[in-house]
């Protein structure tokens, strides 16, 4: 694809924390450094987003559409059957764009389970990839990595992770411009034997496919996750949801004792006054506003999942790995790959069509 | 067990990162305020720990003893070989005592998978518990709660991890002073049917005996882990160990980037001298010295692990804990704990003699 080559993307603008104007607040800062390739169908309640979007001269532009969708999935509702029951929301609507090739890729900042249980059931998974991946971008002591699946996969077979380590290491090459990302099979204690059956059979998997497919730098514990020892940790996405939230969480609860402990005296505000910046920066450190969006990776479209509590800035830094991901072309490259890499895991079922 | 009754701990003075004189500097701490009934056998080389002891008038009591190991397990042995291999070993040595009733309780600030193999093979299970469990103390949002099991058992069945609900409420009860800890099992969606199998199965298990024997609150995610929902988070070791340790790193990660950022310049250097106190504190609280230790539950002996770079006041915290759990009489009260469990778990096993 040629960087002239036009760029659709959806953004389904509701069932967010925030609200749709900070979404769209995230548009206007995106399309300002977009190319002008690129085209934007806003995707929601009419009387809702069409007064906002009068009020933002920049998104009256040619490149920003509107679509309307009557209803709302609310963040609590059930993944299968809030995209099943609402057929008219804006996520489903969205998801319909993409199948029906009208977008090249999706953002939502709505209910994560809705989005991966209609990103899995309406859009196909590409030829060879077997169940999808939610692959999340964290910051590591020198670089950020890339951590999957975080939860679209909670039972996967050996071949299922297998295939998370390629479509995670063709993300990191993409978002965090790796050539040759290194990638790492979470397990508890590296000797050989130890983890569970499912790490064993994944062990010997990746082994089988390291060199031209894959960079597999083997084993790697729970404390080097953040040690940069690889770009890409691969996981169960049960593992990874529960260390993925877990994680969140305890960023948030270090961060509220500082808070707590920087405000106990008069001595202590004062200092916290002088070094405001230091806290800025850790925070940005800790939640990196580039990097807002999580993709669902293995399906035919990119879909992209924000978190419900994105700022503008999250919004404008997950628009910018949206378009990335259709201007490198992702897709083409993870088809090769998985090609490959079936044909050495799975040699009974070759044959494999690369549409 | 009156307050009367001796109490012999063996603590296991090689192999931890900081030498057996900080572990030796902790025992002297706690024999400052343990009970007169307390008792305690140093196990390691004779040459090392003789000088050591000499130089400390506090230890020269008569409830202080020393007792010759030749050999140590260093941190990078593995599990099985090392326990197996070095049979005069400091470790294997206080392994011996508990096992031999010399003891009844052990530390060690030692190789986690050696103590944990040793605890195993060496000294059985107490009737009607399958496998033991590492017990750890978290700091929560409003108090600390323990979260089980670290890594003892990588691929649980459901009533393994049933039963560390049992092990894991009744150690809440000791070392948090907890009357009735509320219990939480681990998992990906609080939805019924979310999760996975073994989740499934065991969240009945647990349903079932919900009660007088347990406080059990449900199912409960990642992020909410550590807001004191429940007392005690219980989940496989595979994920337990796995989020322990990332959790672990990023704490430390947060804490280095935090130090960063304020000696980037000289406002921030100087803010953060006015506010030192408030960085000690935060640090006390997301690594509290008074639970430096950790226990494989649900031995017939207490088995504590303390983290191999602990310092003197953690190795004093776990002295404390280890004595806590055989004044309470712990084990008595998880026999019957888990003999009424299995009546109703394991109806076909019934006739598990309580000795």
């Amino acid at each position: 694809m040629t960087s002239e080559a036009r760029v659709t993307l959806a953004i389904d603008a509701m069932g967010s924390d925030e609200g749709p104007d900070e979404i769209l607040e995230g548009l206007v800062l995106a399309v300002e450094e977009a190319p002008r390739s690129a085209r934007f169908v806003v995707v929601g309640q009419e009387d809702v987003l069409g007064p906002m979007i009068e009020n933002k001269p920049r998104l009256k532009s040619a490149n920003v559409e509107m679509r309307h969708a009557s209803e709302i999935i609310a963040m609590g509702e059930k993944p299968i059957a809030g995209i099943k029951q609402k057929k008219d929301s804006s996520m489903a609507r969205a998801l319909e764009m993409v199948k029906e090739n009208e977008a090249d890729a999706l953002l939502s900042c709505g209910n994560t389970g809705c989005l991966m249980a209609g990103g899995s059931i309406r859009l196909r998974t590409l030829d060879g990839v077997e169940r999808p991946a939610l692959c999340t971008i964290w910051p590591g002591r020198e670089r950020y990595f890339t951590l999957l699946d975080a939860g679209a996969n909670p039972h996967p077979k050996p071949i299922h992770v297998a295939q998370n380590a390629i479509l995670g290491s063709n993300y990191a090459r993409v978002a965090l411009g790796l050539v040759r990302p290194r990638v790492g099979l979470l397990t508890i204690g590296t000797e050989e034997g130890k983890g569970n059956e499912l790490i064993h059979e994944t062990h010997e998997m990746l082994k089988s496919i390291n060199g031209s497919i894959l960079n597999y730098a083997g084993l790697i514990e729970g404390f080097q996750i953040f040690e940069n020892i690889v770009d890409v940790v691969v996981c169960d996405g049960f593992v990874g949801n529960i260390v993925l939230k877990a994680c969140e969480s305890l960023s948030k609860l270090i961060g509220s004792f500082l808070d707590e402990e920087l405000r106990r005296n008069a001595l202590r505000k004062t200092g916290a006054l002088l070094s405001k910046g230091a806290f800025r920066s850790l925070k940005q450190r800790i939640n990196p506003e580039q990097f807002g969006g999580a993709p669902l990776l293995g399906l035919r479209k990119h879909v992209i999942k924000a978190h419900g509590s994105s700022n503008r800035r999250h919004v404008c830094g997950a628009i910018k790995i949206a378009l990335d991901l259709v201007q490198c072309d992702m897709i083409t490259q993870v088809l090769a790959d998985i090609t490959s890499a079936n044909e050495i895991l799975r040699p009974e079922a070759s044959g494999y069509s690369v549409e």
